[in-house]
């Protein structure tokens, strides 16, 4: 079945980013997972003109400039885990404030500051 | 004068991000022009923990996202000027498209046609 | 007094469409409740030329899309009153992702499960 | 392959939808296109769970409170061609104006005048 | 017919907030157009709890925040006819940047501008 | 140091406008906490232009219309110790309705009741 080789793919690439629990958590929302497991990341993310890094600082930047509270903890672990540092991350949030305002870049901090004591982080950013 | 050092140091990062007839358009803008020219640029585009293409990547991202077709421009001529290839801002464009939706990435991409065609962009996005 | 008059018909239509109790929430809120019940409910929703089921799909959809999480569950609620089953409600939800991006869509998901658990829905959506 | 089929569904509902002017606009965006055509009109448009009348209440009501004016006029089209009355546009707008404020549901009632009028509506919304 | 009065009543402050131009292309919009006249301007703009001039402060920043370019020139007026200086209408926009970001601050003081110009204003903003 | 100088004059005005605990919140965000304390409030609050109640009364309006729960209070408590009165902050709540909507309306108004209540405020809006 074509689908079943989508969702394979983009389950592979899901848990390359994110992680198992992620996963779940998605995969208990219904069609709407399955279509995030499969567009998201079976047809997107697996697409080879942007490296995942970069896919990351798009993801973080707009999630801060949205104000999307609930997915941006997660993409800043991807990016983590990913290679972007503590000090890069915390760029891109005051970057995100002179585009989006500081509101939303103050919110996304607090989240940054939670992810990397929560990761128990031993490079903090120096802000 | 304090100020007046931000301001020449704000004046020399934009130029070497955007150009010329962006800058004079920006200093049309009285108070809120200087703001821009000493805050983002002076203060903020100027420090060194993120690089310019990765700034970049997180400006395109944040206005395609927040739909700001009048900014958007702009900053993809930056892009295209740090490095960012246009097939990676399309792929940037498509990434942004499962976080805002596709309307706002559909104006994008024609935003980044028209940019592609005037800058003469040798290499077209494959997409 | 014409002003009550209308309050009465828009307490009478929110009635039909919420319940007590969030009647009592809104009508805790001074002057604004009471421009949501004469306008929102008296003025808009009793109008005739579109039915509370499409009134209410809009609505949701329109929440969804918007981020609004506060209002999001009484006006789904509202949906399975007039009839809206919860599949309907999930593909709502689903087809929303594409405008609005998957963020909003997967937290409106979380709670569209979480009030179907509430009502003790027999029909869980197949999703 | 198994992309090919999908989207042969997609462009098949695409083209009940919308028509093939817009068709052809969407195909020139390239990837981004491509995943318009496969991913909204032949994963999700072709979903059996909700009506595309539906469908489009919810997509020209989402449209309207995101200020997307770009996309909107082709959702006002679809939605005539499925059988939903100018006058029930007018409420969608009108319904809308409640949920995001008065200044979206301004232009678009503007944009539904225009597109009835380009169409020669013989039934125009009462309004 | 007690709507009628309310509507006199709000196309009487519609007028002394704008002018018959901008009311005539807000009652070309048919009920949508009534209901801003009535509720709008007829049940809120006549209550006595705030100036206009404060309202005017209010309706301003918010449209420059949502980046409602079509309503803010005619409010941009409303604000000048009720006594707000140019320079103060300068301060505003720059004070929403800070909330809101610089994109839509830059797009509101280009309107700004051309308000300023359109209207011959003597005293241009310092900025 | 130039910006040592900008700080102090920043941090004075904050504490003008809010107060210790704030203060300290921000400052615990590092250089996107100094960026606010330094631009936003020792180049923009210092500014001449507008008053601080004025300032207030669109920083307010605009916390209301893009939904930033988090900084509202926060400004809600400033616009009180300014002299703007609680029947003030709820005549800019309702009239923020008009142009974002009811449902931020509706949260911001629950917000001002907790702030007036927490403050023992002796003149609760007659709303």
């Amino acid at each position: 079945m074509p689908g079943d080789e989508r969702y394979v793919r983009g389950r592979d690439r899901f848990l390359e980013v994110h992680d198992e629990k992620a996963l779940r958590a998605v995969e208990g929302l219904g069609d709407l997972g399955r279509a995030i497991v499969e567009f998201v990341y079976g047809d997107v993310y697996t697409r080879t003109g942007l490296s995942i890094r970069d896919r990351e600082i798009a993801a973080v930047a707009t999630l801060v400039a949205l104000g999307r509270s609930s997915q941006l903890p997660q993409h800043l672990r991807a990016s983590l885990k990913v290679g972007i540092t503590p000090d890069e991350l915390s760029e891109i949030v005051l970057q995100t404030a002179t585009i989006a305002g500081f509101p939303p870049a103050l919110n996304a901090m607090s989240q940054l500051k939670s992810v990397l004591v929560e990761g128990g982080a031993r490079t903090a950013p120096s802000t």
